[in-house]
């Protein structure tokens, strides 16, 4: 169903740029398992190899938000962008960092809060108050 | 600049509805600045009160995720619907609620890092996993 | 503010194209108001005057829908693009066609009750109900 | 296909909240089909009700726009949000309060003009008209 | 799926206005093959006139923009719409019109820049810097 | 209006990390204007020093696209987002790339109609043609 051919195991053996990275992506996460996201960038090794970088350094690197937290943030994005893969990859992520289902009708609820209230603010266009401005 | 009118203090006095859920925000809020949002929703009391009514519930009851970490989800949503206001008043909101500089600088970082694997995703069609499905 | 240039009705009188789309939509809104919408379409006179034809038959032909009707899915649209010319120009087009303050409050509560469940489905990927597809 | 697990009648029977708003929903629309959105939200019971509690009165209740009208409002939201779900539900419901072949075709080409001319308004970053402003 | 019926050849025989249109779909593209859009928006003559007259005027009329530029642009309007069924009919057309692997490759990652840059304005409501500002 | 400061020079000039990505930029461009956005990302400079690297990586590297194709993918991108700040920013950058008045009506052109056709095949659901899927 996809635009692009998605990459076997086979194939990606081949190509030293793309099994570098499904290597690290193994080790990395310490499960045999590579999502079809990874597969599908499999086709133009130098984006994979900056999108995987990128996205350790963001979502895996210890910082100051928590490993959930950049979960919940990251399903919020791809929830309005309708992006179906993301909100099933990225779910299925969070479960596995903790999420309950407690913590997760809470953040249903909120999606859908922030959701109504942006409509109504774009549709009456409401001025920013001078309170929220910086500087 | 808004298609309505933002009501005054004064006009808010008059209608019992508006009045009350006024106080209630002061109230709630112990503050006394009532932002634009309200007084746009002045025009229209059930809206006021079952908006006031929801966002209360959603985001000010105890629960199970921490404040902050629901109003990093608000502006997640609020910056791929680019709802400039929304975007003002949760951020200002999320540092009322101790947002760090550093937590903000790796929050902007997983939207834009999710914004990037989104168009990656949905530009390829790429098929979900049976391993992210339920049931 | 805008990228391209705003044209005058001086400029628009030396490009025949442009003159008549102009005179076209003065004499058709029975006003001498053109909008900057127009003014700046004015720059490509093929699209000014393809885009001038269709929402003349879209917006203003009699048909089947009010109206009215047509202006609130208008603005509903406008209000999830986050597009600040068109909701404004739009809401005025509303108003002028008789929507009332009335209208206008369940209108919004509507647009904000769509995105809140939008989210929610989006967020939860249900899967559409046997009894709502075709054939 | 969801990301969390739909509910049966008889799973929902056994939660009080759950079995309460579902029952709800089959006396209100005069039907036993209670669709997969409901099933999806009684995951998270209070979620559920304030939805429920919500789409009654701003859907059902009787006001100053008729319910079709509100419906192709829903369904333009759900369109600009690419909610396949929501345009399913909501074309049906819309079919079911009446909509006609033609009013879904006039409609479809109303969508479809707002789209072009907001791109064409947010590409150029036109300025509004002070006539379009209140105030 | 369809939320309409999706007109077949025996169909279209029948209505002179959708006849003439798919046959000259078929002239202007040199193929048998005309696609699901077609006959989806047969069920509105009107609409499959203007929209099939306004695609052929913008995408296949010669012009100062090279045909698979045009689809790229198309694509990438249709990714963030997160439109399954335009991404996957341009991608088709893109490739038909001598879209490379590492042309693919090289559109993927502009895209996927652009929505992450243009995600951390969005969140940072950078303002314009005057020298981007026309007049 | 920014929700976080705009770097000056001199402040840029005390931190390392974002002194040589300001003077990178600077010798990359060859000129000594740094515009907004990259003033706000100062304010995380891990976050200024990879996004600066992939836009270098990717709009700037020699490719198999022009790098005017590029710029228009991107405001496309930008436009369907409504991002005000990234549509005036690459639109200056196209027009210094050589993007004449003609090439940019026509783009215009091609953005509203991918907008329009999106809407019709999001809001009838339409299923995608074999003929346009992979393997």
């Amino acid at each position: 169903m996809a635009t692009i051919k998605l990459w076997t195991d086979e194939e990606a053996a081949i190509v030293p740029a793309v099994k570098t990275v499904f290597e690290d992506i193994r080790a990395t996460r310490k499960s045999d398992f590579v999502n079809n996201f990874w597969r599908a960038l499999a086709n133009q090794p130098r984006l994979l190899e900056r999108t995987w970088s990128s996205v350790k350094q963001v979502m895996m690197e210890s910082g100051v938000l928590d490993p959930l937290t950049k979960e919940l943030v990251y399903i919020a994005v791809s929830t309005v962008n309708s992006c179906s893969y993301c909100v099933h990859s990225h779910t299925a992520a969070a479960r596995a960092k903790g999420l309950s289902d407690e913590q997760y009708a809470e953040f249903l609820a909120v999606v859908g809060m922030a959701e109504e209230t942006n409509s109504l603010a774009n549709s009456m266009q409401i001025p920013v108050d001078r309170e929220f401005l910086i500087g």
